[in-house]
């Protein structure tokens, strides 16, 4: 089954560059400044880590959620989602470098600041591409999505997508309140306690059955649980 | 299924995590000391490999027995595996940075072994946390564990817990036995004779079938292997 | 089910492959030129990486296109499918060396360019050479391509073959019109048309059964998608 | 399914370890010897990448065969397979080493082979243990094996293990010919034809269907192909 390569290919990516992350850890060893100095002064590399970690997790979500209810693939569908994972291994790229400057300080932490938030907007456009792909043509989901959840699914894409604007926009005036709006609007999407979900609850399935109407979250808003 | 490939992407990170984990094995080259000087001296990198390539496995094999018994997924659940996960991939940075401050001496080897036992302490919290949550509601398991054995868990998972902090408190004590104590809790873990598993031994599978009773260790004992 | 664990073993070195081509993306950090100029400078690294990013993504897309109209595996395909993944693995490599060459310039880029263009070119040697494997014997394939589509299959497979000895060639004249020739060859995979692609459109497939005839793209066809 | 998830985390990290082993593919850049010689000088970190590669693919084919037989997971395989993996994650890292000391020569280039050697050796006798393990008890194969295949397999493992022996002796008389020893070892072991192997031929599995019998290359005498 095609679909379920695709997803297996993406979860190794995901899991690849999540961990990679972690690269971007390191202290400079006895004989420098003290420990305690050192994790102090690079507090942008161990705060940048614990958003990105996140980020990157929230997405791994995502794109679990979108892909459930996706029921064809094709060669669009491919290249989409090659781009979205473009921007996610890119991420700890930009991790290291915004926390390089915002650490270093200088002209060019906005800079930085901008360039990080940028690649979250890239991943952003990237599902949304993605949502908007999965609703055309009417064949492509298991479920075809009513009006209503379009509509309300295009207004959460176009509020993600915002968000990292404003970042972009943001990172520019102060590079530190750029990377603290980033921080919560992940905490928001960790912490968003969806109506619709909660009134559900956690659908219980069967070890060896197989549901499509078991959602992670709940299905049909699991589409825009973080763009 | 959703559980399903919520463990693949976890069984992904480990593996990224354990692999990483080498990349703190290197040698100057020649030109430098002698190798096996050079060996010698960087004792403390090759020990930490070998005990956090355990850790991490054993956390693994925690990890699978945990999720064996979980029925249902929900947002609460996902995040707490991305903590758990976030502390498994930090772990190969607590090993660097332990082994080079073990091997480089001076005043900052307590802290730096203290680092890497609240990272393992992190990490038992967090499954003490998924366990928590597994046992809320009365729905999260395929089968209910009895108060006794809800009661059993809790102690141990309890002692795990509690054994980090010991690890923690010693190593301003001592750094070098914070990291045998650690090692020693690893050996404990590993060659444990759990009496409930020898009684049974092991579960014989059929290869195209599937058991939610075949567990790779004891069931409902699963749980509190490692914490 | 063997080709299942070769192809998540494949899938497991593509993903890797493919999140490691970031780690070439680096830049100094404060205290050096200015980022911007820095990231101009560097042109090279990102385009490789975009490059080489799609190059291993359309060669997932390939393999697995390949993979799934074989029935069977033996050694000779375990060995051929181990090559295909050598010049996988490589691909960061070259890419790094390609751009730092490029950047650097000197009497070597052309040298570093014919370098990369020989991994993509061993890359398409290896699918070619799985193919003839598959349709050798006649029993390999789940269903026999017929004469002519073979005919069409080694004649797609040799252009491209033929197209990166052309960027070999073309490396000795000028380097970045190799990079440039390459760029447009993975272009034209992600953009190409094939009309019997379009023709059945995305094929449905039901969730949790499994069709040997939905193909990621249109089946027969699917195997010189890239080559 | 217990022994599923065991395998996808072992793929896991053979998929890791094996791309790993292209990080110590590195030139210097422009600015130093031409790319010529430095490919030229470097030809061990080449030879050793290659050789590497394919000692973990065929690890991961025997991994492959020899858990295909197994019926039953315990405790004892869990930490028999860790172990493996301990030394196949620590493979990169003696490559690396042997490669460096090969290059810059010294008086410590036949310590270098021999440390990589005697990694290659562990792998050896982790996989002798885990078929001796298998045919302990008389439930943890799926089919006994007859006396006279234990006897068999027996001898190759030893066998196996012997070579590497071999090889360590043979590192400090000359460093460079253990290396041709272990690649001769592992051409042996690509290219051997095994008589029971091409009798049989390929078996065609059924795309959706599972066969305990249809063997990556022959059953029975499966676990024994590489040591």
């Amino acid at each position: 089954m095609d679909k379920t390569r695709l997803e297996a290919f993406s979860d190794g990516v995901f899991a690849v560059a999540i961990t990679l992350l972690a690269l971007n850890l390191t202290v400079a060893g006895p004989g420098h400044e003290s420990l305690v100095r050192q994790v102090v002064d690079r507090w942008p590399s161990f705060l940048a880590f614990v958003v990105s970690f996140f980020a990157i997790g929230i997405a791994w979500v995502n794109h679990h959620s979108l892909f459930k209810s996706i029921a064809t693939t094709d060669r669009t569908l491919l290249f989409l989602n090659l781009t979205l994972l473009l921007f996610i291994v890119a991420i700890p790229f930009g991790t290291a470098t915004m926390a390089t400057y915002l650490q270093g300080g200088g002209a060019d932490a906005p800079l930085a600041a901008a360039l990080y938030a940028a690649l979250l907007e890239g991943m952003a456009l990237s599902f949304a591409a993605i949502f908007v792909w999965s609703i055309g043509d009417g064949k492509r989901r298991y479920r075809p999505l009513p009006a209503r959840g379009v509509g309300r699914a295009l207004v959460r894409f176009s509020i993600g997508t915002l968000a990292y604007l404003v970042a972009i926009a943001l990172a520019f005036v102060n590079a530190v309140g750029a990377l603290a709006f980033i921080t919560a609007v992940a905490i928001y999407y960790v912490v968003e306690h969806n109506p619709s979900t909660s009134a559900e609850g956690p659908t219980r399935t069967d070890q060896g059955g197989r549901s499509a109407d078991s959602p992670l979250i709940t299905a049909d808003h699991a589409d825009f649980v973080f763009q």
